[in-house]
């Protein structure tokens, strides 16, 4: 792991840094395919396959939205701890659809049950029965419109005939592009660790750019890994890392009705049986876990919609986790504060707006705001030697971080976001195509 | 009261419309002053002055921001149920200035008590000494600047001298256009009716345009009457009429440190003694008074920053006014349902996923979205008549409006804001000036 995370939004030019994702390699028992089902008007990738041919113990984290599509309602109702596979389609979220939505899912997962058990006797030693309740599906795209169910069945053959059970590096960004809508990056990550005296992988690939400030989960991101993890211990391990990654990042303050992020363990590795998620084995595990998805929760925020700048807010010393929370989120959701930071603009008194509104109690006298390496303001009033000249100067960097402290308490939050550029209105006023 | 505000925003040009302002004349006790006191680059009337000759009952309700503004601060602590002046300034918040902004409020109502006392020797024939905690301040701008306290001051005397005993509209105008900072047209409206048998008239301008979200008024919303009414009646009235008026505006979710609508009666009007707000005397005047409110409120949202069009949103029968309240804002918050108006893209999906989006429980097959008249989410899918060219065509209308119908119960709230476009971003990102 001599990738270094912590630096990786640092400095420097954007594009040469999000291109320079690691090398994902091969993951055994996981298999990725992917298609062009004819879901966008220019041919491209959206269809991906992901095919456990052992099984996969798994564990997901879904949308708090009030109104979730029919995919994620699916994926709720799955009481069996193995799944053989995900499929995730681009375009169309499969949310509001109504009946028809629900009815394309199981015509779906009868097809694939079928297909896929099909291949298990063509090329398993012990084949099984892929049965409909061990397939999970991710949807993405226009929320609203009818659930393009025909095109994606009329893809399946081609789907599994595609099936490599070797994973390469094109494989993986072939998969990442394939999951992806408005986003101009692919997003991958990795890392490895061991448990016990064993090596283990964690790869993940993640999608975002709109309707970015997911209350569980982004729009979808899928952890990978070999290590044998039960499903109970996975949904531990997923849970107390969510809240620090996907749970801290903002694009828009808009929740997505499809948010998703899933780990699945093929358990090829033979560690031994670990029962809980606090087993001191797991502790480079954890970690693991956590630099994946904050790498790719990183990701996703610095590929929101239009963005120009990555942006780390930290909120420090709050009196509860939930002010520390709220006033991180205040800031990375207020358009008045991303505006400026887009122009380049020391405003900090629009800061302290976003941090004035929430309803967290402020003692103005022990506020101190700080804008990168500078301090801004201290002590009630703005700081004594405040020069705005080397301020501006630091906010022509891409990579900007606020420091609020609030000085009432030890509870942190960090939040990461971008800017609001004329981009942002460009990509969401134009009319769907 | 033949003006029907209730058509006012409905279709149109929008320049034409808000032009198209009432025109407001005298009233008894009330004199306005206006000139430049040199806070803007480019020299305009930045100082506006209302003086009250024999004194105003008032009432005011303020910004909710944890962190306030010194002015907002000083009129909170003033027990004085007679107001003698309000002075108002733009450019600069006078917020987080610490204790040179609150040095300076006193510096300026000690400058205005001697000034203004001293023009009660001269022109009244019972003088009074006009007391420095009988004068209340409004500020909008930035925050966190150093007040232009000498700037101001210098001015003082200009001002007073430029006082007029009898206001016509252009006087009206001048303030309204002395009070606006990046707000593109002023904002004036009327009312007049009976109470008893007597007329009385209610005027009332206000600023908006950026940093708009009021939890308790707008930045600036100023009401004046002749009424002979009490500040304490006042008080009722206005937190009354508050709520479905400038409480239900929001232009981009931020809360100001500065909101401040404040009511005034010079009391010249010889109505007879009403002690409780619920009076049936008063009838009318509440319904005055709310539709200058909703007037001016409505005008501050379509004059939104980079606004396009005005956008009514309206949340019903709903379980709570809470939830009422949280959708329709939640909808009226999203920068993507703000940039679809945009883009004149019936993009319904954003609106339910911003239903979504809060705490409220929805049922989804309960639900009903409809843009404008036609019908568009009904009964759990897509309404089968729906016609996207027919609503395609209605959204490039300049008013438009959405009802989002819970189906859970009767409580209802009716929120007005703007689209979200890449004027808005030019505006805010551009380097303070």
């Amino acid at each position: 792991m001599d990738f270094n995370i912590n630096n990786f939004f640092d400095n420097g030019d954007r594009k040469t840094k999000i291109a320079d994702f690691q090398d994902l390699d091969h993951i055994d028992g996981l298999s990725i395919s992917t298609v062009s089902a004819g879901l966008y008007e220019k041919k491209r990738d959206d269809l991906v396959l992901f095919y456990f041919r052992q099984g996969a113990s798994y564990a997901s984290v879904y949308t708090q939205s009030k109104l979730i599509s029919e995919n994620i309602k699916w994926n709720k109702k799955i009481k069996s701890k193995k799944i053989s596979a995900l499929l995730v389609n681009t375009r169309n979220a499969n949310a509001l659809t109504g009946v028809g939505g629900l009815k394309a899912i199981k015509d779906l997962s009868l097809c694939l049950s079928k297909n896929l058990t099909e291949k298990q006797y063509s090329d398993e030693e012990s084949p099984k029965k892929i049965k409909q309740n061990e397939i999970l599906f991710a949807s993405t795209g226009t929320i609203g419109e009818k659930f393009p169910l025909n095109k994606i069945k009329d893809s399946i053959s081609n789907l599994i005939k595609n099936i490599k059970y070797t994973q390469n590096k094109l494989i993986w960004i072939k998969a990442a592009m394939g999951i992806i809508t408005t986003d101009l990056k692919p997003k991958l990550a990795m890392a490895e660790c061991k448990i016990g005296s064993h090596n283990v992988k964690i790869y993940g690939i993640a999608k975002g750019s709109g309707m970015i400030f997911p209350n569980m989960a982004t729009t979808l991101g899928f952890i990978f890994t070999d290590a044998n993890l039960s499903s109970s211990v996975l949904k531990q391990i997923l849970s107390k890392n969510i809240k620090t990654t996907f749970n801290a990042i903002s694009c828009d303050g808009d929740t997505s009705t499809n948010d998703m992020v899933s780990i699945f363990s093929t358990n090829i590795v033979k560690n031994p049986l670990i029962r809980n998620s606090n087993d001191i084995k797991l502790k480079n595990f954890h970690k693991g876990v956590n630099e994946v998805l904050l790498n790719l929760a990183k990701r996703v925020a610095a590929d929101g919609e239009g963005a120009s700048k990555f942006i780390t807010i930290r909120c420090i010393n709050c009196k509860t986790d939930k002010d520390a929370k709220n006033i991180s989120f205040s800031i990375a959701n207020s358009p008045l504060v991303k505006t400026a930071f887009a122009g380049e603009d020391p405003n900090w008194g629009r800061i302290a707006m976003a941090v004035g509104k929430t309803d967290a109690k402020i003692d103005v006298n022990k506020l101190a705001i700080n804008i990168g390496p500078h301090k801004v303001f201290f002590n009630g009033s703005l700081y004594e030697k405040y020069d705005e000249l080397k301020v501006s100067e630091y906010m022509k960097n891409y990579a900007l971080e606020v420091t609020v402290n609030i000085g009432q308490g030890n509870k942190n939050f960090t939040a990461y976001t971008m800017d609001l550029t004329k981009k942002y209105i460009e990509i969401n006023s134009d009319y769907r195509s």
